[in-house]
Formats: structure tokens, C-alpha cells, sequence
């Protein structure tokens, strides 16, 4: 099987589908984005990389803080609205309904099965296009709905997850092995 | 609906499993993680996140290079066998056919779909538990195998994802929708 070069490309495969969640001139505002990814697990920090002087970024700069919802498979088409249209020209602050933690200022999502509330801790320019924004997870919410034996239940919570290949949109199917097991007695 | 805190953690749904690439001592080591995340577009970036003092991280610093290899279903047992297992314990050279790029630095992986071969751009300490690990992908490799019509197949590349709820491996089904069309016209 010859591997032949694909030129350089941002590709990751699959990639989740979040809505990044930022209060913008007073209003809160919602970005679809499936470029992030977990930094840290003590403490917990996510990232989150927005594509340079979009709407959302002042209003995460001035409040030093951002909310990561999860995208669930019914909230496919409100999702990628998010992601299409920019809060510059419409007004996003009503597509959700929208709930407030301890930060106060870092809109989260009703609808959505888990919300992360994030402090800014730090805000980074590699010198492209995007600006990657990173936060300390203080608090994350879900209800009942989507929890079994009160952990998080994947089949509950139907996230969406990002095709760049094919610029579309996928669900799970199910459970294949269990992690830190199916290995254990792997000999290569 | 309410919600309820669940307490600050790492909750990303789904996460895409890679194995990172990195010469250690001069020989190839793979280490299976989920945290990852592209980062950037133009110039293609990606992080991974590693817990400090792992044995790969030593082998990225010197070398100044990583690889990031997608992980599809036929590789599970492999992938999960490379992240329990440390390559300070069990040497990881063998587990995998290898080859590498232009970087000579970054060991990649034969049998998986996608390769990423990636130049170490950035080192983050976010005073917690991890290391962040910035790099530059430099080129992408893939067989035809996985392709269809000279782009990625997600159907041939079947990707592992990680779900931290259940520690398990998913597969992902079908398609759900087309991104950037289904919200097109969506009425909040």
C-alpha cells in the first residue's frame, strides 16, 4: 500500500462539533467550530481556534470568557447556521435558549447535552489564520437526560461530529472496544 | 430541562484518537492520545496534548518533529496497546510498519489512513497536568485506499473516537447532514 502526499492540510478525522458561546456587545452569540480539542485534565483546559477577527473573538477577549456546548444530532441545523452566518449580520442571541453560570458572562446553551463554562487563561497568534483561545473549565452542566449511572452517556447525547473531507456532518454508530482493555494483551 | 453541575472536567464528545509519532533514543515510539485539535488552517497547525514527563515528550523536544496518525477500527487493538503501555516499558518500534518524510524525524505510521507529518512550531505549559505540543503540518500522506475522488473517505478511513464517559471506542455510522447546507435556510 504506497502512500502518496496529500500537500499539507489541516486534516483530522473526525473532528466534534461544538458552539463556541461568547457574549458580543452585551448579546450572546454562538459559533459552530470543530477545531478543538482538550489541553489539559488537572486542570481541565479546552481550546478552541477561531479563524482571526471573527465576530465572537472581541467579546471572548473583553469578558475573558467562553462557553463550549456540545452539538447533539437534533440540533443539527441550528448548528450549522452557527457556523455559516456570521453575528456581524445576524442576530444569533435568540436560536437557543440561553443560561448563565458563575462567570456570569459566558452564555451557555438550554438545548445542548453538556456545557462547558471556560475562563480565558490565554490567547494565542501562531501567526496564521486563526487565533486559539484557551480556558480553564470551571464548571460544566448537563441534566439527567443524557447521563447513565450519572456519567455521560454517548448514545444519550447523539453528538454530531465534522467530515472535512466531505464537509459533512456524521453520528456514532456504537460502541467498539473498551479503551485501556481491548490492548492490554496485544502482542505486536 | 435543568441542568445540573456536573463539576469542572475534561467533557469533549466525541474526541478522534490519534497516535503521535516521535523518535525517542533514535528509535520510532507511538502513544495513543485524544487529546488533539487542529489549530490552525493557513498555515495548516495541530495540537496534542501529552501528560508531562511522558516518554515521547523528550523525543519531540529533541528532534523538533511528531507525526500524527489517524487510528481506524482495524487498528484498535494496536492503538489501544499504545496508550497503556509506556514505550519507557515496552519498545513501540516494532508494533507498526514505519516510514518516514521529509522532516527523517517524525516516524509515521504504514497502516494507518492518514499520516501528518508535523514540525514543532510551539511548546505550551499551562501549569497543569499536560504539555501542549504545537506543530506545522508539513505534508499529509494516504493512500488511494482511503480516498475517493482524490479526497478522504471517512467510510474506508473508519475512524476510532474516544468517548471519556464510557472510556470506550466508538465507530461512527453514516452520514447526517451536509455542512454549510442544512442550517442554510434554518429560522430561529
Amino acid at each position: 500500500m504506497a502512500k502518496v502526499k496529500q500537500g499539507p492540510g489541516s486534516f483530522l478525522f473526525p473532528m466534534p462539533v461544538v458552539l463556541v458561546g461568547a457574549n458580543v456587545k452585551g448579546k450572546a452569540n454562538f459559533l459552530s467550530i470543530a477545531y478543538v480539542g482538550i489541553v489539559g485534565h488537572a486542570p481541565p483546559m479546552i481550546e478552541v481556534a477561531i479563524r482571526k477577527n471573527r465576530f465572537s473573538s472581541d467579546g471572548i477577549k473583553e469578558n475573558k470568557a467562553f462557553s463550549v456546548n456540545a452539538a447533539s444530532a437534533a440540533m443539527v441545523e441550528a448548528t450549522d447556521y452557527c457556523g455559516i452566518y456570521s453575528g456581524a449580520k445576524v442576530d444569533k442571541s435568540q436560536v437557543f435558549e440561553v443560561f448563565y453560570g458563575e462567570l456570569r458572562t459566558a452564555p451557555m446553551i438550554e438545548e445542548s447535552p453538556f456545557n462547558l463554562e471556560c475562563k480565558l487563561a490565554k490567547v494565542l497568534d501562531l501567526g496564521g489564520s486563526h487565533e486559539v483561545f484557551i480556558g480553564e473549565i470551571v464548571e460544566a452542566y448537563s441534566s439527567e437526560d443524557y447521563l447513565s449511572d450519572g456519567r455521560p452517556d454517548l448514545a444519550k447525547i447523539e453528538p454530531i461530529v465534522y467530515d472535512g473531507g466531505s464537509l459533512s456532518y456524521w453520528t456514532l454508530r456504537d460502541k467498539l472496544a473498551h479503551a485501556f482493555q481491548i490492548g492490554k494483551d496485544y502482542q505486536p
